[in-house]
């Protein structure tokens, strides 16, 4: 018997008969002895039409409101697939973020879960009974207003469902098998990963993998969350329940790095496109300048991704590489424009058509030359690197966007990633 | 200044467009200075759209379930209103009925409102912040479960409000600009009524008038709730703010009968076809046979409303007609056989296609001759009647559905309602 967290994002809870394919998933579970939690996001394209009547609504909208606008969602699917599990034999209950609770920060459409009592609900799963919860939301406990957590908040809520609960794993279903070496729509070689330490999970997350919310991955890596990645597609009955000693045979397990025991040097491939690459030439190497650039860009709700900094040619002055998504890159040039008597004269150079190309792996920690095989496997391929960054476990570097699946695809052969 | 409760149905916030139209609506009396509360209906089609996917999901359905799905489409609404009254500079928040709470019974799917505590509802009221509460829903406070009121709820939620904020008037914005002696579709001369007791909208209410929900009219009798019906459809800016002492203006005001002057004998004729007549005939007259009749009918969750029982022409026996939704007469005659058993033997005459027809002033109560004139003038036309039933302040009559509009056009005129 185990303690079962099973997530389902959006398209695997698209319609009613997708919802009902989720219950058998459940059900499976229930049949086999293990208690469930289940966490739900929204049918597919529900929040987009809630999302567009708040735009319609008003464009300055009070965020307070549209939680409460758009909250509604996952309380649909958490209802339905109430009524499938029972009209299945299975029992259980839908359970809305306020009614757990699930208490959240202040900060409506992108809060931060702040506390969950979880006896309840444990109370209430170890009677057999499901508990079918909303993802995505919860409650600011000062006012009692609804909540929400942001896009793919959804996969979070389940990671701290799985904390309040005590859960021995949580199955994030979603519309692939696992976590990959790499994108396979673009290397058709790549490999599912059994499984990848959470550091690893984090940096592919953050780098551009869809797979996993980073804030998920970083909630499962503090409380140590055995987190496992499924398909929702593979059918109900051709999947084992959950047995503890047998996770890894199907889907990614993301865990501890002592738990893996051959580790890789390099573990995956990530890539982003739709990067924008702007570049500010010359202006004065004294402290504080880096806020004085970054300050107006944060304070724009402009999300600056990598960051470079490079003395300039002259020694005097600084050169500093920074990427925004591609959409916003001629807001990002206005800010820039409207700080100027602040930042001090200076050279703007910008490309919205980049792409970082980023390798990772836990194996970097004690192998030399990771980076140096990268650099001259992009070179003989003649692509031009057009800024660098690492950290620990992961080099990111940025090129042309038009290399980018050349990029990949050699890497990936490169440290001997492809499936055999 | 006056405290206004302002209620809004589903077809005048059916889109974003229509909600900012109630939102002017709004505007204009907090302009004026006065303290409003709004309640909302879930936009035209969306409750049609989740009572269908929880029907899809299973027919059998967890009722606190179906409440938790179908209790968003008013969510939906409220945080979009209060969205666009901000947008306009009008202070606003939503309220859902667990925020409030509007405590229920735990009839979920049909719950009667049984506490409401508007202390924290008037405070904020009266900073001139404007209420925006969902209606047709609250909170089952044993279980925190959301409980709904049942179709047309949302009328009862806007005069438990006003009880709750103690309003000077509570507005039910429609689409009709008032109340009619009858149907305008059906009698091109029929006239708005500017006032009309309780007593006489509750009969309208029940006999088949859709204007306003019977519940909500019997709450707003007990409590002496002053009600409006105005119509949503008219340009804001064409109405005058509410000013207590110019009610009458527009609209018609549900009131005590005390407070009505002039009294008509008869007020309105109401009509409502798709009614099925079934009589069972020679039945033993004793005493339990009604109980043994209708016992097995209530069980089936079959609505029965009108009963006459009179001595068979035997004199032993006796007959019984009584009247049934037209769609729910096959399942009646089901439930009547199985119950054969029971009741004794007896004979079955029904018909799917008869109309009641009802009389109703409170008038009637100081003069006679009031029944003998409505059967004098079917009688000219030719029109048979099946079945009479009266009470303090109406007569109604089943006749034969094909001259339904004859009756009531021909009563119209003979009660002297048509307009000159």
């Amino acid at each position: 018997m185990a303690v079962v967290v099973m997530k389902f994002g959006g398209t695997s809870v698209a319609d009613v008969d997708r919802i009902r394919n989720v219950a058998r998933h459940v059900k499976r579970e229930v049949d086999a002895g293990n208690k469930v939690a289940v966490i739900v996001s929204a049918m597919a394209g529900t929040t987009n039409q809630l999302v567009a009547w708040v735009n319609d609504a008003s464009k300055s909208y009070d965020r307070r409101e549209y939680d409460a606008v758009v909250a509604t969602g996952e309380q649909i699917t958490a209802g339905l697939l109430a009524i499938v599990l029972q009209s299945m034999g299975v029992k259980a209950r839908s359970w809305q973020g306020w009614q757990i609770p699930i208490e959240t920060s202040a900060a409506h459409g992108s809060a931060r879960i702040a506390n969950i009592d979880g006896k309840a609900l444990r109370d209430r799963i170890e009677t057999g009974e499901v508990a079918v919860v909303t993802g995505f939301q919860g409650i600011e406990p000062e006012h009692q207003r609804v909540a929400t957590l942001g896009r793919g908040g959804s996969d979070t809520s389940a990671v701290a469902i799985a904390v309040a609960v005590n859960a021995d794993v949580c199955d994030i279903y979603t519309d692939v098998d696992g976590v990959y070496t790499t994108d396979p729509r673009i290397v058709q070689k790549a490999r599912r990963l059994p499984k990848i330490s959470y550091e690893e999970m984090l940096e592919m997350a953050s780098l551009g993998s869809k797979v996993l919310q980073t804030r998920s991955v970083e909630l499962a890596m503090v409380h140590r969350v055995r987190l496992r990645v499924l398909s929702s597609f593979v059918a109900p009955d051709q999947m084992s329940p959950v047995r503890l000693d047998k996770l890894e045979d199907i889907g990614t397990i993301v865990t501890d790095e002592d738990e893996i025991v051959e580790q890789q040097v390099v573990s995956g491939i990530a890539y982003a496109k739709d990067e924008a690459k702007i570049t500010i030439l010359k202006v004065a190497d004294k402290p504080g300048i880096a806020a004085r650039i970054f300050g107006p860009l944060s304070d724009a709700n402009i999300n600056v991704d990598m960051i470079v900094q490079n003395v300039a040619s002259d020694g005097k002055s600084t050169d500093m590489t920074f990427t925004v998504q591609s959409a916003e890159l001629s807001r990002t040039l206005d800010v820039l424009k409207a700080a100027e008597k602040d930042i001090g004269h200076f050279e703007v150079q910008s490309s919205a058509d980049v792409a970082k190309i980023s390798v990772i792996g836990i194996g970097m920690r004690s192998h030399a030359g990771v980076a140096a095989g990268m650099f001259k496997a992009l070179a003989d391929k003649g692509i031009n690197i057009l800024a660098i960054s690492t950290s620990e476990i992961k080099i990111s570097v940025l090129i042309d966007a038009a290399y980018a699946e050349l990029a990949v695809r050699t890497l990936h052969t490169m440290y001997g990633l492809d499936a055999v």
